[in-house]
């Protein structure tokens, strides 16, 4: 696959065809952003470079290097350290990513919960806050007011210049950007949550995204596997598919949506309208109904059979996932790490038993905690300005917002 | 998606990452190469062109046509009609696809059966057979004895040069071309299918390929919708995935097994070691042991609602299917449509009430026969040849077969 086919994949999953960004990549100095991309790409880089170890790496000459080096230090995307004597010859100033510049802004719409939180060019959080924010019985109006003012909050606290902002939601996102449906926020139909938001945001874009996905490209982006079933289990149990590291997207964006996968023909209904789907059975809410438990910890602690029978029927609708997908490995995240080894050996066992065509899946728990997704969707801000700096420099598309909202 | 990227995928579906068409096609003559693909593609289009008709679709001169032309011609690949009048001017002789070039062979070997075919450039069926012969009990040699025998009658019969062979198999086809597992055929494990094949066929390239992958393609080359879930009933239930036309791989090229996902968790123990798999609700074998009935006529007249059944627990599967792969619609192939309107019925009525992430699914049977592998196996080949005429023209790669084995 490409890079242009991965990122053709991935933007329609994360629901627009039309970045700023890629509108103008196509523009008359594509050499020069092509260049511009490849330096920064060998700035972020696991090894502290020069101007000549990146044009030693790059192929391009120290003149072309200097140059693109100088805009980029201009649009504040890299900074220079002081330089240190690397041998024989001139000093060598090492090149790094800028943490002052251009910023993602993470946002999360979740059934019962907002989240807000700014990751610097660098990947490290620089603020974050989430509340408890229940949209269940609420129009879309009440949820997006919520969730713009905590990202004010984090914005003037992180004090960065904001390159854009992507938001978590738990239900269908098309790929034209709009929020399909939530089974489990029922007023939440057909919303174009990112416009909406944008002109609360002063004109920040804001491209909405399925949490489940974005909470998968967070596990890749730390080190995950890249051909996964990543779930993400809460009120809604959700997946992101990752082939060869990119969100599968299916035919619409809607792919992965294991939470409606059938474990009990025969069983409850399901906020979908359907009957016996994983998340009746496997879904937190459900979970806590069922064994009338309090809470989560509460549960594992006294009511055994219940994780037990959750691990089952993940196990049974991840076994359907792995035969129609064919991928070797399932990160189970979300709350259910905090189920502990009694669901993660149901699981197992229940995949040892019902999958044939492949070796042994590994099955393990992810160790982002509950904020994946938020972290997700602020790091693909930062993805795209680390994939195409020349949008920042052209004043367009990502990077033109400042430090307030 | 790329054609290249597009051929990438099939071809590591159908079970080889070293064609020797691809190996070639980095060689010098890449453009020549590209311009005679691109001529025959016009040739082969749905209306009838001249040479001046190609120039003036493919923007290359007359002279570049005419001289591709000739080497098309020479290598058996395209004929020209006596010349017609077409307006003033000199007359214009419609160019076709030699139905005397080049054919591809389709090979088969079921569970309970084998088949043979050779499809011409046109498309047209040369020559087909088919045959009961039972491979549960059998170690792989009998089987691949039988097919190689049926293959040299169809050869014989067709009297055309073969440019290739692919082989359908009903079980799990790894990306390089190995069959891994096929559950009804307990002593088919890890069998270099190609290879056994290809020396007991005097050197003729044979791949193979998942027997359901090859029926959707077949679906599609038949003008099916280009997303869609193709099931291909028969004792053993698989799928091939179309995504924008071509066949979704997964990860290592297993995708589809939708036979081995869960309908009853506690059902029936399946051949494939699991238990409740919708094969065991929905395979032909099942459903006759279930119903006691002698074959699949006498069940539909007698046991609706054994077919019922096993719609109710199709659509219980397709509706996992389309929450996970997000596709539009469904074809239900192989033995299914002798089933009739009751089994399409229950499946739809299942979906409806199960699936909540798109509008309504399109189900809708295969009208290929049960044959839809056999002949999407041949048509590969000559798909093959039309992509790559150059291959051909080079003596190598498909196409270096004569009329025997």
């Amino acid at each position: 696959m490409t890079a242009h086919e991965s990122n053709e994949r991935h933007s329609r999953r994360l629901g627009t065809n039309e970045s700023a960004v890629r509108r103008r990549s196509a523009g008359q100095h594509t050499v020069r952003r092509h260049n511009l991309a490849l330096v920064l790409g060998e700035v972020a880089g696991p090894q502290p470079l020069s101007r000549a170890g990146v044009a030693a790496r790059t192929g391009l000459t120290r003149g072309t290097v200097s140059s693109l080096v100088e805009e980029l230090i201009g649009a504040g995307l890299v900074s220079e350290l002081a330089a240190a004597r690397g041998g024989p010859g001139r000093p060598a100033s090492p090149l790094q990513l800028d943490p002052r510049g251009p910023a993602g802004l993470g946002l999360e719409v979740g059934v019962d919960a907002v989240g807000a939180c700014v990751v610097d060019l660098t990947g490290t959080v620089r603020a974050q806050r989430t509340a408890r924010s229940d949209h269940r019985d609420d129009a879309p109006d009440a949820g997006l007011a919520t969730v713009a003012a905590l990202a004010r909050e984090v914005v003037a606290q992180a004090r960065l210049p904001i390159a854009g902002a992507t938001v978590a939601l738990p239900g269908v996102v098309t790929a034209d950007g709009v929020l399909e449906r939530a089974p489990n926020l029922p007023r939440w139909v057909d919303v174009a949550v990112g416009e909406a938001l944008r002109s609360r945001l002063g004109g920040l874009p804001v491209r909405p995204g399925n949490e489940a996905d974005l909470a998968a490209l967070a596990e890749r982006w730390a080190g995950g596997p890249p051909d996964a079933v990543v779930v993400s289990g809460g009120i809604g149990v959700g997946a992101g598919v990752l082939l060869d590291g990119t969100l599968f997207a299916g035919a619409g964006g809607r792919a992965g949506e294991i939470g409606h996968v059938v474990v009990e023909p025969d069983g409850r209904a399901c906020h979908c309208g359907g009957r016996g789907c994983l998340e009746t059975v496997a879904g937190l809410e459900a979970l806590l109904d069922r064994a009338n438990a309090p809470d989560l910890d509460a549960l594992v602690a006294t009511h055994p059979d219940a994780v037990r029978a959750a691990g089952r029927a993940l196990g049974i609708a991840l076994a359907g996932a792995v035969h129609l997908l064919d991928v070797p490995a399932v990160v189970l995240g979300g709350a259910y790490p905090r189920c502990g080894p009694l669901l993660l050996d149901a699981v197992r066992a229940e995949l040892d038993a019902r999958v044939f065509s492949r070796s042994r899946v590994d099955v393990r728990f992810s160790t982002l905690g509950p904020d994946a997704a938020l972290r997700g969707a602020a790091t693909t801000v930062v993805q795209e300005v680390l994939a195409d700096p020349g949008a920042v420099l052209a004043g367009n598309g990502v990077g033109a917002a400042g430090t307030s909202l």
